[in-house]
């Protein structure tokens, strides 16, 4: 299993902020996990609020250990609450299941990583997300 | 009250594992748990996420320490959400309160341990742990 | 890098309590973490204390988490052992600097995992865990 | 009172890393954080073993919590080892009072932020943090 390098995760991060700064988003915040769930690198850009890291991380850790992204999370959380609380206390507390957590693969499908990202809606940070994986010529699993 | 061997453990765990994969499930964890609600022992299948243990734990550890199987605790999660997230605060966060965490019986109803699986639907993972726990001649109670 | 797959840890877990029996050490526990420090797999073996598993789980950790193999982890505790306790806060209290917390490397010298053994001496719990890590053909750091 | 820009941090961070190179340093892990103690900026060195990020924030959080670079807290803890374990049980467990841990102020003498650093020994750590910081025009207390 191949890890992303640090490269590539700042190519994804700075990618993931141009586009936000394209499309008008509010301030965003970055974080680029490896297959471990550790952080790798991150962002928060000027006029965030101080606690983003926290849910850029929490998005993508979530991601990370259950091998399943933001979107069916949610998806999850709104059938069953109680389990996506179960399921963060488990976690220590550090899982946010809503969209913004996306999954890095590689061509053949393997996990490489995660990226979060937080700070306009849920929908549009995960466009800015999506962004920065495939401008390092790797694909999204939103 | 007997405990279960290390040796039948293994076999509980071996043969959940082969049930899966004859049932063509995604990769599977599995945990067994003594009368105490500790760690016996634990295999991840290979491909299957890393934070698997937290949630096979987290659904074995619920049945033993309620004395409650997977399934009772998602019918009172249903009825009573805020009183299975009490338990979990009383539990360190460490119940995952769905399907997949089957208390073992001996021949007289004594409870011996429990089996958490994860990796699949919850309905699938109660197959497995069944297998694995009826292949040693004990009595699963899901 | 490399992971290691669940028919290798297997091995490692059972060439370890091998050794453990052929020596005549008390009853032992051992885990296999991969890269990221998350459980793959794990076994105690039967007359081993019920909190076994935490006490593995924390010798490998640490290893992982700080590239520092057990012997290491004990120098530095006994060097500064304010700076052990702060490393330990800062995991969650999931480190347990003793020798015991094995790095596993293949041929190039990457770390594919940690192996944590626990239940004699620390010194004897290092000969399990390297027998099971040689029986593998890949190289011990202690 | 001034925060560090983004930009600012990056070449913080930039510069740290290069230092970290020229002097063959072992992979290092540099995090900067706000006034307020929270992140804006961090990267790990491919290489650098994955639980980095929690010393380099354990190394600057206290800095910034205390009022105090790493160097004093060091010293304090060597005179009064609880009195740093208790500081850590206030803040979380989330200090590590060693060197690397280092305070930027601005021409006025204001704190601006803190960067940590970890990865090669403590001293070093200190050489590369002091680099990044220099590098953009402000003042660094170890």
């Amino acid at each position: 299993m191949a890890e992303l390098s640090l490269n590539r995760a700042r190519s994804i991060i700075r990618k993931a902020l141009a586009k936000g700064r394209e499309e008008g988003f509010k301030p965003l915040s970055v974080v680029v996990l490896d297959t471990g769930g550790h952080v790798k690198a991150f962002e928060r850009e000027d006029g965030a609020a101080p606690g983003r890291f926290g849910i850029a991380q929490g998005k993508a850790y979530g991601a990370i250990m259950l091998g399943m992204a933001g979107r069916a999370q949610m998806a999850r959380a709104e059938q069953q609450a109680y389990f996506m609380a179960a399921v963060n206390g488990v976690y220590g507390g550090q899982v946010v299941p809503v969209p913004g957590g996306v999954l890095v693969r590689d061509q053949r499908g393997n996990i490489m990583g995660a990226v979060g990202v937080t700070g306009d809606t849920s929908d549009n940070d995960v466009i800015a997300a999506v962004a920065g994986i495939e401008a390092v010529g790797l694909t999204p699993e939103e």
